[in-house]
């Protein structure tokens, strides 16, 4: 069910600025040659749900058994499309097109949080197989090289995007020996042995292989779901600070330890969340965001005064002077918190941090132009709340992001889901935008 | 090294009365016959640290290996030391005196916190062991009655002082299936069945075999070391409330949700853990002790927006009507909580509850009397703030508790300790007592 339209073949970007200037159905003169199959798209997905199912979820966090079969199972669908399918020595799971020429990747990840929704990572890395197995058999389309990327740990079991961190070559040997699992304790390298990976060599990019890098991946959150906007177009990707704060007082009886002779790591704790929900609102922008979502007394027992206690603070915003004063606020906090006493208090951030960075423009109005194209007039232009490995490859090729809506805006849940008619449209879309991509670059 | 005094044989408490009157040294006329075995008591002790041995402290969780390995050990000193030794169907380990007639039961714990001390519970235990045996040694002490008895889970790994409600039948079927491991979700039953114990019956007191139940205990608080007083003879044991309070939310992305969307369960916990920070002091008494020791978020990601929490929330007195007035205002604070939204939040009591029980006086008197032989003029009397299986004894036999200093009042941490000075003198204290009670119930 392609929707067909004609444009000037070897001035996409050209024809698709007056488009989108007068928002009118300028594309009578477009012919749009790619087609996916929606059937097959929604197998797949569904497939990929049941690797590690839990309830409406998926648990298959980084280098799980279930992760690892997922990214088998991805490979041998590669391998059926006609790629060259290999797993690097991170996890990362490619499926190379065996055409030359510059061409475009398209990835995501399939590893999920501890407790996470089926769509979340997965939509993206499916749409690249649909994409790359659709245009493969397409004659007029075959000759085009759309690669497919699964990331590894963007979830950051172990260390958030790890996989698109590690092709970029950003990050140090330091790095990786430091990554562990903050609930386990397990060691990255500990976690690749066990996966089979240590002596696999881990791939990187070649930037003269690629003209673009697509994601298309499930908003998380409200906007397009309220509004009942198919389609966002991803302007930038906020920037990310996470920082650990970590409390030493003294363990003792909760029972046989006056009130004025406790050192509670756990009231400090408290009282310093308490003191950042307070104040972050007056320093805040309009879509600024701060969470703690991890918490951790010791020895967490009701009946000990817990001697040692530590708490995760997030911020993300796409202004970098906003991070800025945030971090400050942080900072004064701890420090006051610490002389005052009498628990010791530490901060520490968790690398590496994640800076925003804007999607290309190119890239960005090939996406606003296919969701003119497939959603005429109802699509919108919207940051990132959410870090996203898009955000890494950015820095070394034009890439872009393209959104579809989350019901009721929820993510990281087993409840996240989208309406399949918004899945089929999302990848009809991106497959637009691949092929006016790999026009502007191969032209004929 | 007895300490040898005369004392008319036949009114131990009347000539103790005297005594504690005039504070002099007025122990000319009495004659202490008890003696323990200094060497053989720290041997003890010393060895029972190595079962589980963490660092300076002890991890032995009831039911653990080290647990039921700490058990056998304990059975078989009993044996050698002539008593008929015994584990019962909740892990309860006694010894049981050959000789007839009303006798003096001694126990505490062998069971830790998840990282305990040393001496907290074991030092009763190896006072009892080493009592009744140099008792048993003793030409003219051999034929009193003196049992041993080592309780289960005291510490609340399943629930506090299991083996001693169990001994006093305190507990119904209901509260035995519904006792879990709040770490681990595991079952009482399948804990006692995985320690071989679900087919053994559970012993019952005989309130006629026994005089009195004493206990000896590390105080645990920082009174006795402070003042350095190496005695506190206990006059009531703190009434405890326990109540896990639950917050329900909607988990979310912590980059895409906007704060003003988010129904975020941490944030709640917070602002409610803190609110009892603030509100509690003016409710308190001088010796009134609370404390949140276990916190926890769902799913406890720093990028995931929690959507379930839980506290647990403790407080101890021995004034009934002060824990009254801190329950309401619990109630209080969670309902007002729940009404302002947007997260729901739940109240609910740890059962089952511990009130606040005296000790027995005429118990207290040969405790005092013993503690002014051993350490005239520098012995306190002190409630204890922290819940002891003889609270449990209390409501079936006279019971009294005998405390030693905790140095620095450390405990619940591997740091716990007491000087060996304090340890031999409170266990001399504990015999001279035990020998006070035994003569009044057996005169000659």
């Amino acid at each position: 069910m392609p929707i067909v339209k004609e444009i000037p073949k070897l001035n996409v970007l050209q024809s698709y600025r007056v488009i989108v200037s007068t928002r009118e159905k300028c594309y009578e003169g477009m012919k749009i040659m790619s087609e996916i199959n929606p059937q097959r798209l929604m197998n797949d997905l569904k497939h990929l749900r049941t690797i590690g199912q839990y309830g409406t979820g998926v648990v298959r966090p980084a280098f799980s058994t279930k992760d690892m079969e997922a990214r088998q199972w991805l490979l041998e669908r590669m391998g059926e499309a006609g790629l060259k399918a290999s797993m690097d020595g991170v996890g990362n799971v490619f499926g190379r097109s065996p055409n030359p020429g510059r061409g475009v990747l398209i990835g995501s990840h399939t590893d999920t949080q501890p407790q996470g929704g089926w769509l979340d990572g997965s939509l993206g890395v499916i749409y690249g197989l649909e994409i790359a197995r659709s245009f493969a058999e397409n004659r007029r389309m075959a000759h085009f090289a759309v690669d497919v990327a699964s990331w590894s740990d963007e979830e950051g079991t172990y260390m958030g995007m790890l996989g698109s961190r590690s092709f970029c070559d950003m990050l140090s040997r330091d790095d990786m020996e430091r990554a562990q699992n903050h609930h386990t304790a397990r060691s990255l390298s500990a976690a690749l042995e066990q996966a089979g990976l240590e002596k696999i060599p881990a791939a990187r990019l070649d930037p003269d292989r690629f003209a673009a890098y697509l994601e298309a991946h499930i908003e998380q959150g409200p906007y397009l779901d309220a509004q009942k906007t198919p389609l966002g177009v991803v302007t930038a990707i906020v920037g990310i600070r996470t920082f650990r704060i970590a409390f030493k007082g003294q363990q003792n009886h909760a029972g046989t330890t006056p009130m004025a002779y406790r050192k509670d790591a756990g009231v400090a704790l408290m009282g310093l969340a308490h003191r950042i929900n307070r104040e972050f609102p007056a320093l805040a922008g309009p879509r600024t965001v701060w969470t703690v979502g991890h918490v951790r007394l010791e020895p967490g027992s009701p009946s000990v005064v817990p001697g040692r206690a530590e708490m995760f603070l997030q911020f993300r915003d796409t202004d970098a002077k906003i991070l800025e004063t945030l971090e400050s606020k942080t900072t004064q906090i701890v420090r006051e918190a610490c002389e005052q006493g009498p628990v010791e208090v530490n901060l520490e951030e968790v690398s590496p941090r994640c800076e925003s960075v804007a999607m290309d423009e190119t890239v960005q109005e090939c996406l606003a132009m296919a969701a003119e194209i497939h959603a005429p007039g109802s699509w919108i232009r919207m940051p990132s709340g959410a870090g996203h490995d898009a955000q890494i490859l950015a820095h070394q090729i034009p890439s872009g992001m393209l959104f579809i809506p989350s019901i009721g805006g929820i993510s990281h849940d087993i409840a996240e889901d989208t309406a399949e008619e918004d899945i089929v449209r999302g990848c009809r879309t991106l497959a637009t935008a691949t092929e006016a991509l790999l026009r502007r670059v191969n032209p004929v």
